[in-house]
């Protein structure tokens, strides 16, 4: 049987699979506790069920093709992970919760002190872990980072509904919710590694641009009708209002007629089942959709750009690639 | 006018008001959001509505009491009031919910939301403020104390409804949830000052035994009859279930008859009108209360012992003053 062809994620994960072996067993030393056994149950699903890695990926990636040579990189990325999965397990208290309107089950309730409690745990461990290397740049980085991710997701919530909301708000959430982790992931790695300013400046630069086309590719996925990444229905966004850029753009657009549609069903909420179709009408008359596209395809170019700062290694081609493979989905 | 006699921490902060004054203005700047102003209105009530601010106090006496001439004690008293913030409006969520058993409102959820979000927040906060004195020990201490908080409360979680919680159980419950940050406070304050090993370990068991004392004095009053600091009302521990030292010792002394009592109320929640009457006789006919005071009263002494080995000073008397204070209520 032919090999099916390498997706650029699992090239880098090859080239890197003893140092991801590591990353996985501190990652799972890290989450035992020992006087809360429900913490590693907790985490287990979520650790354990094998995601892509593609922000501790990042991490490693950035400090192997800047010559690092030291045992810190896997403290980095563990710790980038954890704060990955901290944040999964407090979304899922906030996204739960919207989805259900207001009316949880007391099992969904007991679920969420888990997720809080337990995503307390993972954000307090991550804290510790980088600690450990000593280096105070790296810290200001991944702290900086957390604050950044907490208050992208604070913006989101205010800004949800709001028919005001900017390009440029819309922006900073998705730099918040995504990008940041991204550009902590890379940054951090170049600066555990020793490169040079520009070389740290750049890995920061393709973090945050990779971050920000991925997340606009999944925005946009979900208005065109495939299932996205996540797992997410198409139109979920649309019905819970939240303001991503195609929608956006079509509300700047809009005219009399079409505002006081998005009055209704995004300000007031008050949805019937053909508002959806009546939503991508307005978005296609816009071409909000195909500006959209292009906007994601031009942050995949930014990251792209950002690379030809960075050392010639096989990692760079294959961190090119995965800046091409997260908008491959839309072209 | 007579002048009241004054409180110790009323004490404390009159010797140390400058910095308590720089500490307020640095929690205000750095509480602000340039891109999220929902963060300040949340936080708004909980930091500026004139806590005592124990745990920064404690901070800031630590420091001074061995010495301490630079200015990095205020952002690490900053730094253990925004822990202490961000576990208050995770709690939040998690004992508001379990009040309402499973039937919470829209709007509780709403704020569930927020208070998860920009607890978050002032968690990466805190974590901003610790790195920039640049003390890597100092970064492990607070780092730990915030690992064991979450683990503390996590544990709590699972030993609810549990009639085999041990005392050693409840210990560490409450070193989680309430004395490692009092401890983590005073350490961070002693090692930032360049104390010695055995002052710096003097002052983590005085901040240990004192929370320790302080929250065991919590749960007693939950039982005898006063309002207590958190404004609780008499007998919520047992509506809620939680098992605390008075239950636990009463437990562990209860004949058949007695067990059944205590299996139907806590382990299987029905409860009628007359049982926390039925469950406090039971209390007092094991001598619960009272042992339990007696062991409070211990641990203040402990916290007492602890300062003997510190420097002689204002604060140092003051700081054995509070050790007395906070198990005054149960004289």
């Amino acid at each position: 049987m032919d090999k099916p062809v390498e997706k650029p994620h699992e090239a880098i994960a090859a080239l890197l699979a003893d140092d991801l072996g590591a990353v996985n067993a501190l990652i799972r030393e890290r989450m035992a506790s020992r006087h809360a056994p429900r913490i590693p149950e907790v985490t287990a699903h979520l650790v354990e069920a094998g995601g892509k890695r593609i922000r501790p990926m990042l991490t490693l990636a950035a400090a192997r093709l800047c010559g690092y040579d030291g045992p810190y990189h896997i403290h980095l990325a563990a710790t980038v992970e954890f704060i990955h999965t901290a944040t999964l397990l407090h979304d899922d208290v906030v996204d739960e919760s919207a989805q259900r309107r207001g009316r949880p089950t007391a099992n969904l309730l007991w679920d969420n002190k888990s997720s809080v409690l337990v995503g307390d745990y993972l954000f307090a461990r991550a804290f510790q872990l980088m600690v450990e290397p000593g280096n105070l740049r790296v810290l200001s980085i991944l702290s900086d980072a957390a604050a950044t991710i907490a208050e992208g997701e604070v913006l989101q919530l205010s800004a949800a509904q709001d028919l005001k909301t900017t390009e440029e708000t819309y922006l900073q959430v998705i730099r918040g919710k995504t990008a940041a982790l991204f550009s902590a992931a890379t940054e951090a790695g170049g600066e555990i590694a020793g490169a040079s300013p520009a070389q740290v400046r750049a890995l920061f630069d393709y973090g945050d641009a990779l971050g920000i086309a991925f997340q606009m590719a999944d925005d946009l996925l979900d208005w065109t009708g495939k299932t996205d990444s996540t797992g997410k229905n198409v139109g979920d966004d649309f019905r819970e209002r939240k303001l991503t850029l195609p929608l956006i753009r079509a509300v700047a657009a809009a005219d009399d007629e079409e505002r006081a549609f998005w009055t209704r069903t995004i300000e007031k909420g008050r949805q019937n089942d053909e508002d959806l179709a009546t939503a991508r009408e307005l978005l296609d008359r816009h071409g909000a959709l195909g500006s959209t596209r292009e906007t994601a395809l031009d942050w995949a170019d930014r990251a792209k750009s950002a690379l030809t700062h960075l050392p010639d290694h096989d990692l760079t081609a294959h961190l090119s690639d995965l800046a091409d493979y997260v908008v491959e989905r839309l072209r």
